[in-house]
């Protein structure tokens, strides 16, 4: 496996990949003034938004690691981030968590309205299926369908998003929060591990060893968000911290408190360092980097 | 090109092809009980609530007539008639059509609440594209994805749904109504020839030709549901009648007139008829007789 270390620092990475993932987005998607127009415009203002790019950034450093190129990686790492922001908007939606700040901005509903926010969210997701169907390495595409399908399905994202919005009925356990979050979150960061590492050409061991990968550090990111819903302020965050408490939901914070959550999340960014080890990525590579990223990031 | 004729009249096979489709998504399906369980209760209560199975049929009947057999078109048939249901209850919502009957029962929010029908249509998405990713003829799966992620998104259906809500804030115009009705309704039925085409081996001016046949079938198919809004009642439709005027959505009948409707769905099945009849398929073979029932049918 190559050291995907060798395209500079994490930061660094992290700001190349927005810039890179954007200028993909921006190509892919509708342009602006092109029918529906107020779809397009909606649809952009929704995607365009700022976000940390967390999942395109793990497609792009796996894809990498396995011997892949960027260009490889350009249509998976968009496909995801349409379909991130699709459960976003949704998210945000009156009916949903009701919530007017998402990426430091007013949300797509309070700016288009309830039912525009409904049908950008619907259409963002096919967006998505589209851009993985015009893959080059075209052997690959039903692997690359398959994945994405089922990490933000019933089995996956919006299953986990059906746990959150049913925690708050009862009491939450360390092990259904567990459950939720290894669904609602970490799900679609092994799907973006797994969409690296297949586009890539990765075996099917290295490709399983990749979705580990993901699937840990996407626990860890997940932990390490209920710790910021609870320590941080709104500016910082870019969104509305407390949430989660004030909707009664279950959280690492409310099963294990403060520590045992910050225990957790060191444990979860020490299974990722673990998978990472195993495809040759030492604690000083951009992965190893990554995780340290993940585990003491602010926002 | 096989006629599809050979598989007996056209009632038999609309009602046949219930049977089969409602088997293979049955079997393609979260099982009940599963976790989420709340989820996939909600999600089969919305997909196995009757409904004519008119896209999976055009799905079957077309793989028939390129010589393909039921067996190939049994993914396609499932994964378009599961993203046409997610569309149908997200249309439902209070803050799009906000209406309460479907198919003759109460819609998914009123039973299952509006977050959980929003995740419903959001689950059954995903679910569609991973059953098409599973399709046995893998070569042409890139196709299979692209055309129902095409069909689906925003320049297909969801920007006609965009296109029909804004409808009511102007006059519609004749060009706009057929505008908005090839995107809401036609370019599924579209998708669905060409689906059953690209399924069956088709070639590329074959699978066009199809498409051709499905978007005058669909348009068709949109213009008679604009008559029996206006002409039919709730127990017969399975939905609420008279809502399009309710709405003040742009319709064939408001901009043409009831005469000027039927005689737009007349032309529009000619179309259809002049299409099958390039892939071999004359006024009596299935496929002709299936456009004399979209013109005549009365729910």
């Amino acid at each position: 496996m190559t050291d995907p270390a060798s395209s500079g620092d994490c930061k660094t990475f992290l700001s190349s990949t927005r810039e890179w993932v954007d200028s993909s987005l921006d190509r892919l998607m509708p342009a602006l003034g092109t029918e529906p127009s107020s779809l397009h415009e909606a649809m952009r203002y929704s995607v365009f938004g700022g976000g940390k790019r967390f999942r395109p950034a793990i497609v792009r450093l796996v894809c990498r690691g396995f011997g892949g190129d960027d260009a490889m990686a350009a249509r998976p790492a968009a496909a995801i981030e349409l379909v991130h922001t699709y459960s976003l908007v949704h998210d945000d939606l009156p009916c949903m968590d009701d919530d007017g700040l998402r990426r430091g901005r007013p949300t797509c509903h309070v700016v288009f309205g309830e039912a525009m926010a409904t049908l950008v969210g619907d259409a963002l997701q096919p967006l998505g299926f589209e851009i993985l169907g015009g893959c080059e390495r075209r052997e690959v595409i039903p692997e690359l369908v398959r994945v994405l399908a089922r990490a933000s399905g019933s089995v996956g994202m919006v299953g986990g998003q059906v746990l959150d919005i049913e925690s708050s009925l009862g009491e939450p356990t360390v092990q259904s929060v567990r459950t939720l979050q290894a669904m609602k979150t970490a799900a679609m960061i092994e799907a973006s591990a797994e969409l690296g590492a297949l586009v890539a050409g990765a075996s099917a061991h290295g490709a399983r060893v990749a979705a580990r990968f993901g699937r840990s550090l996407g626990l860890c990111f997940q932990v390490v968000d209920d710790l910021l819903d609870v320590t941080s302020e709104a500016a910082e965050l870019g969104k509305t911290p407390g949430k989660d408490a004030a909707l009664g939901r279950g959280t690492s914070v409310r099963v294990l408190g403060l520590e045992g959550a910050q225990a957790e999340a060191q444990l979860l960014a020490q299974n990722a360092r673990e998978a990472a080890l195993e495809l040759g990525w030492g604690p000083n590579s951009l992965a190893g980097r990554l995780v340290n990223f993940t585990l003491d990031r602010s926002s």
